[in-house]
């Protein structure tokens, strides 16, 4: 019953990993759409979305049978129930990625020549972050998710930068309103992918730690490297 | 031993419609501030959100107990389950009053003349779906949650037409960029809070029919009521 058990666990991990690696290319490719205005890649992501759907509900009813049939205590029950919100949490990252793929589509039928401003380089800051949370999670180490968490700080900041830039560019010509939307509803879409690479990395550490390490408990253990609450996220 | 059980799994339904209805007050108060222009409600609401963050953290420790130590199967695992991600979604609930809360105090700020278009029609109606969606839980009744689903349709709409009448009114318009995009970023907020009240309500066809209703399974088993898809939910 134990060597089953632990193979079934195994198998909702792998699992996971599976499903965080299309979720990554899911945001890679819809980032890669954007930046090339490339519109067949991005319907081939919003095409994409069904496999992280039905994998997230594949997960799903493995993590019911396992909590049905084997019932879990202690480190695995953690275990399980991480494993049940990093599956939405990436089922999440999923849809994000459509809206991003949407946006590229809008800006190929519109060919701007709006610039991206820092979009790119949010971009790059936010796939690193779901990297180092996936990886954290792979590995089972909590420390390396504590870079996802500064990481955080840092996207919420370029957030709110460019949605002052966007405003700015708009007021001076309002032919760049349609664009303008487009970008901040990109940036704003890369800050939640950042939020909720940070609520995966905060999973890990409770798996570890068998602690429920967020909301304002989470800011007070994190006040010493001036971990700050994002506009978006309370 | 089970009748011990069972009060356990009572107090959990308590705190959860408890949650409920702080996230329900929260969106309703946050709405009052933003059409009444309030900034001291406004503030209200986002010093209330620890309360709501508090509360999860609790309801999901609960959780934890109630799965480690009872060991529960069948019927009160799903219900179990379910809590657990209506426990989300009412706390992500909290988090848009927040959002809502913050563009209350910026329109307070700059005193606009814009017109707030379509937001309190798309208001109530959110409002609605919310206390449907949550008294489907409370009675157990899916049937109840049916009425959420088509409304979810009606918002969806209602943010696709303002926020093309936005867009028109920014380009007329210049001086209307910023009030516009808090417009803008309420009516996305309520469209996230229709969805999570949507999520609810299908959490409780999962109880009550014990299988998992979303995405594509979903949309199928709906097609004949003419439900689609909304803008931002895949």
């Amino acid at each position: 019953m134990q060597r089953h058990f632990e193979k079934e666990l195994e198998s909702l991990k792998t699992s996971l990993i599976k499903m965080g690696s299309l979720a990554e290319d899911a945001i890679g490719l819809s980032i890669q759409a954007l930046l090339k205005q490339d519109a067949e890649l991005a319907r081939k992501v919003i095409d994409s979305d069904g496999r992280i759907n039905s994998l997230e509900i594949e997960i799903d009813n493995a993590i019911v049978d396992l909590l049905a049939l084997q019932q879990p205590v202690a480190i695995d029950l953690r275990l399980i129930l991480a494993a049940a919100k990093i599956n939405n949490d990436l089922e999440r990252i999923g849809d994000h990625a459509v809206n991003i793929a949407e946006s590229a589509l809008a800006v190929c039928e519109s060919r701007p020549e709006e610039p991206l401003l820092d979009l790119p380089r949010m971009a790059e800051l936010t796939r690193k972050m779901l990297r180092n949370a996936l990886d954290s999670f792979i590995h089972n180490d909590p420390r390396m998710g504590a870079t996802v968490l500064t990481a955080d700080d840092q996207v919420d900041d370029l957030n709110k930068e460019m949605t002052a830039e966007v405003i700015g560019l708009m007021r001076k010509d309002p032919s760049l309103i349609e664009g303008g939307l487009q970008v901040l509803r990109v940036s704003r879409n890369l800050e939640r992918v950042a939020d909720l690479a940070t609520n995966i990395a905060e999973e890990v550490v409770f798996i570890a730690e068998a602690r429920v390490v967020k909301h304002h408990a989470f800011e007070e253990s994190l006040s010493k490297t001036g971990k700050q609450d994002g506009a978006e996220k309370h």
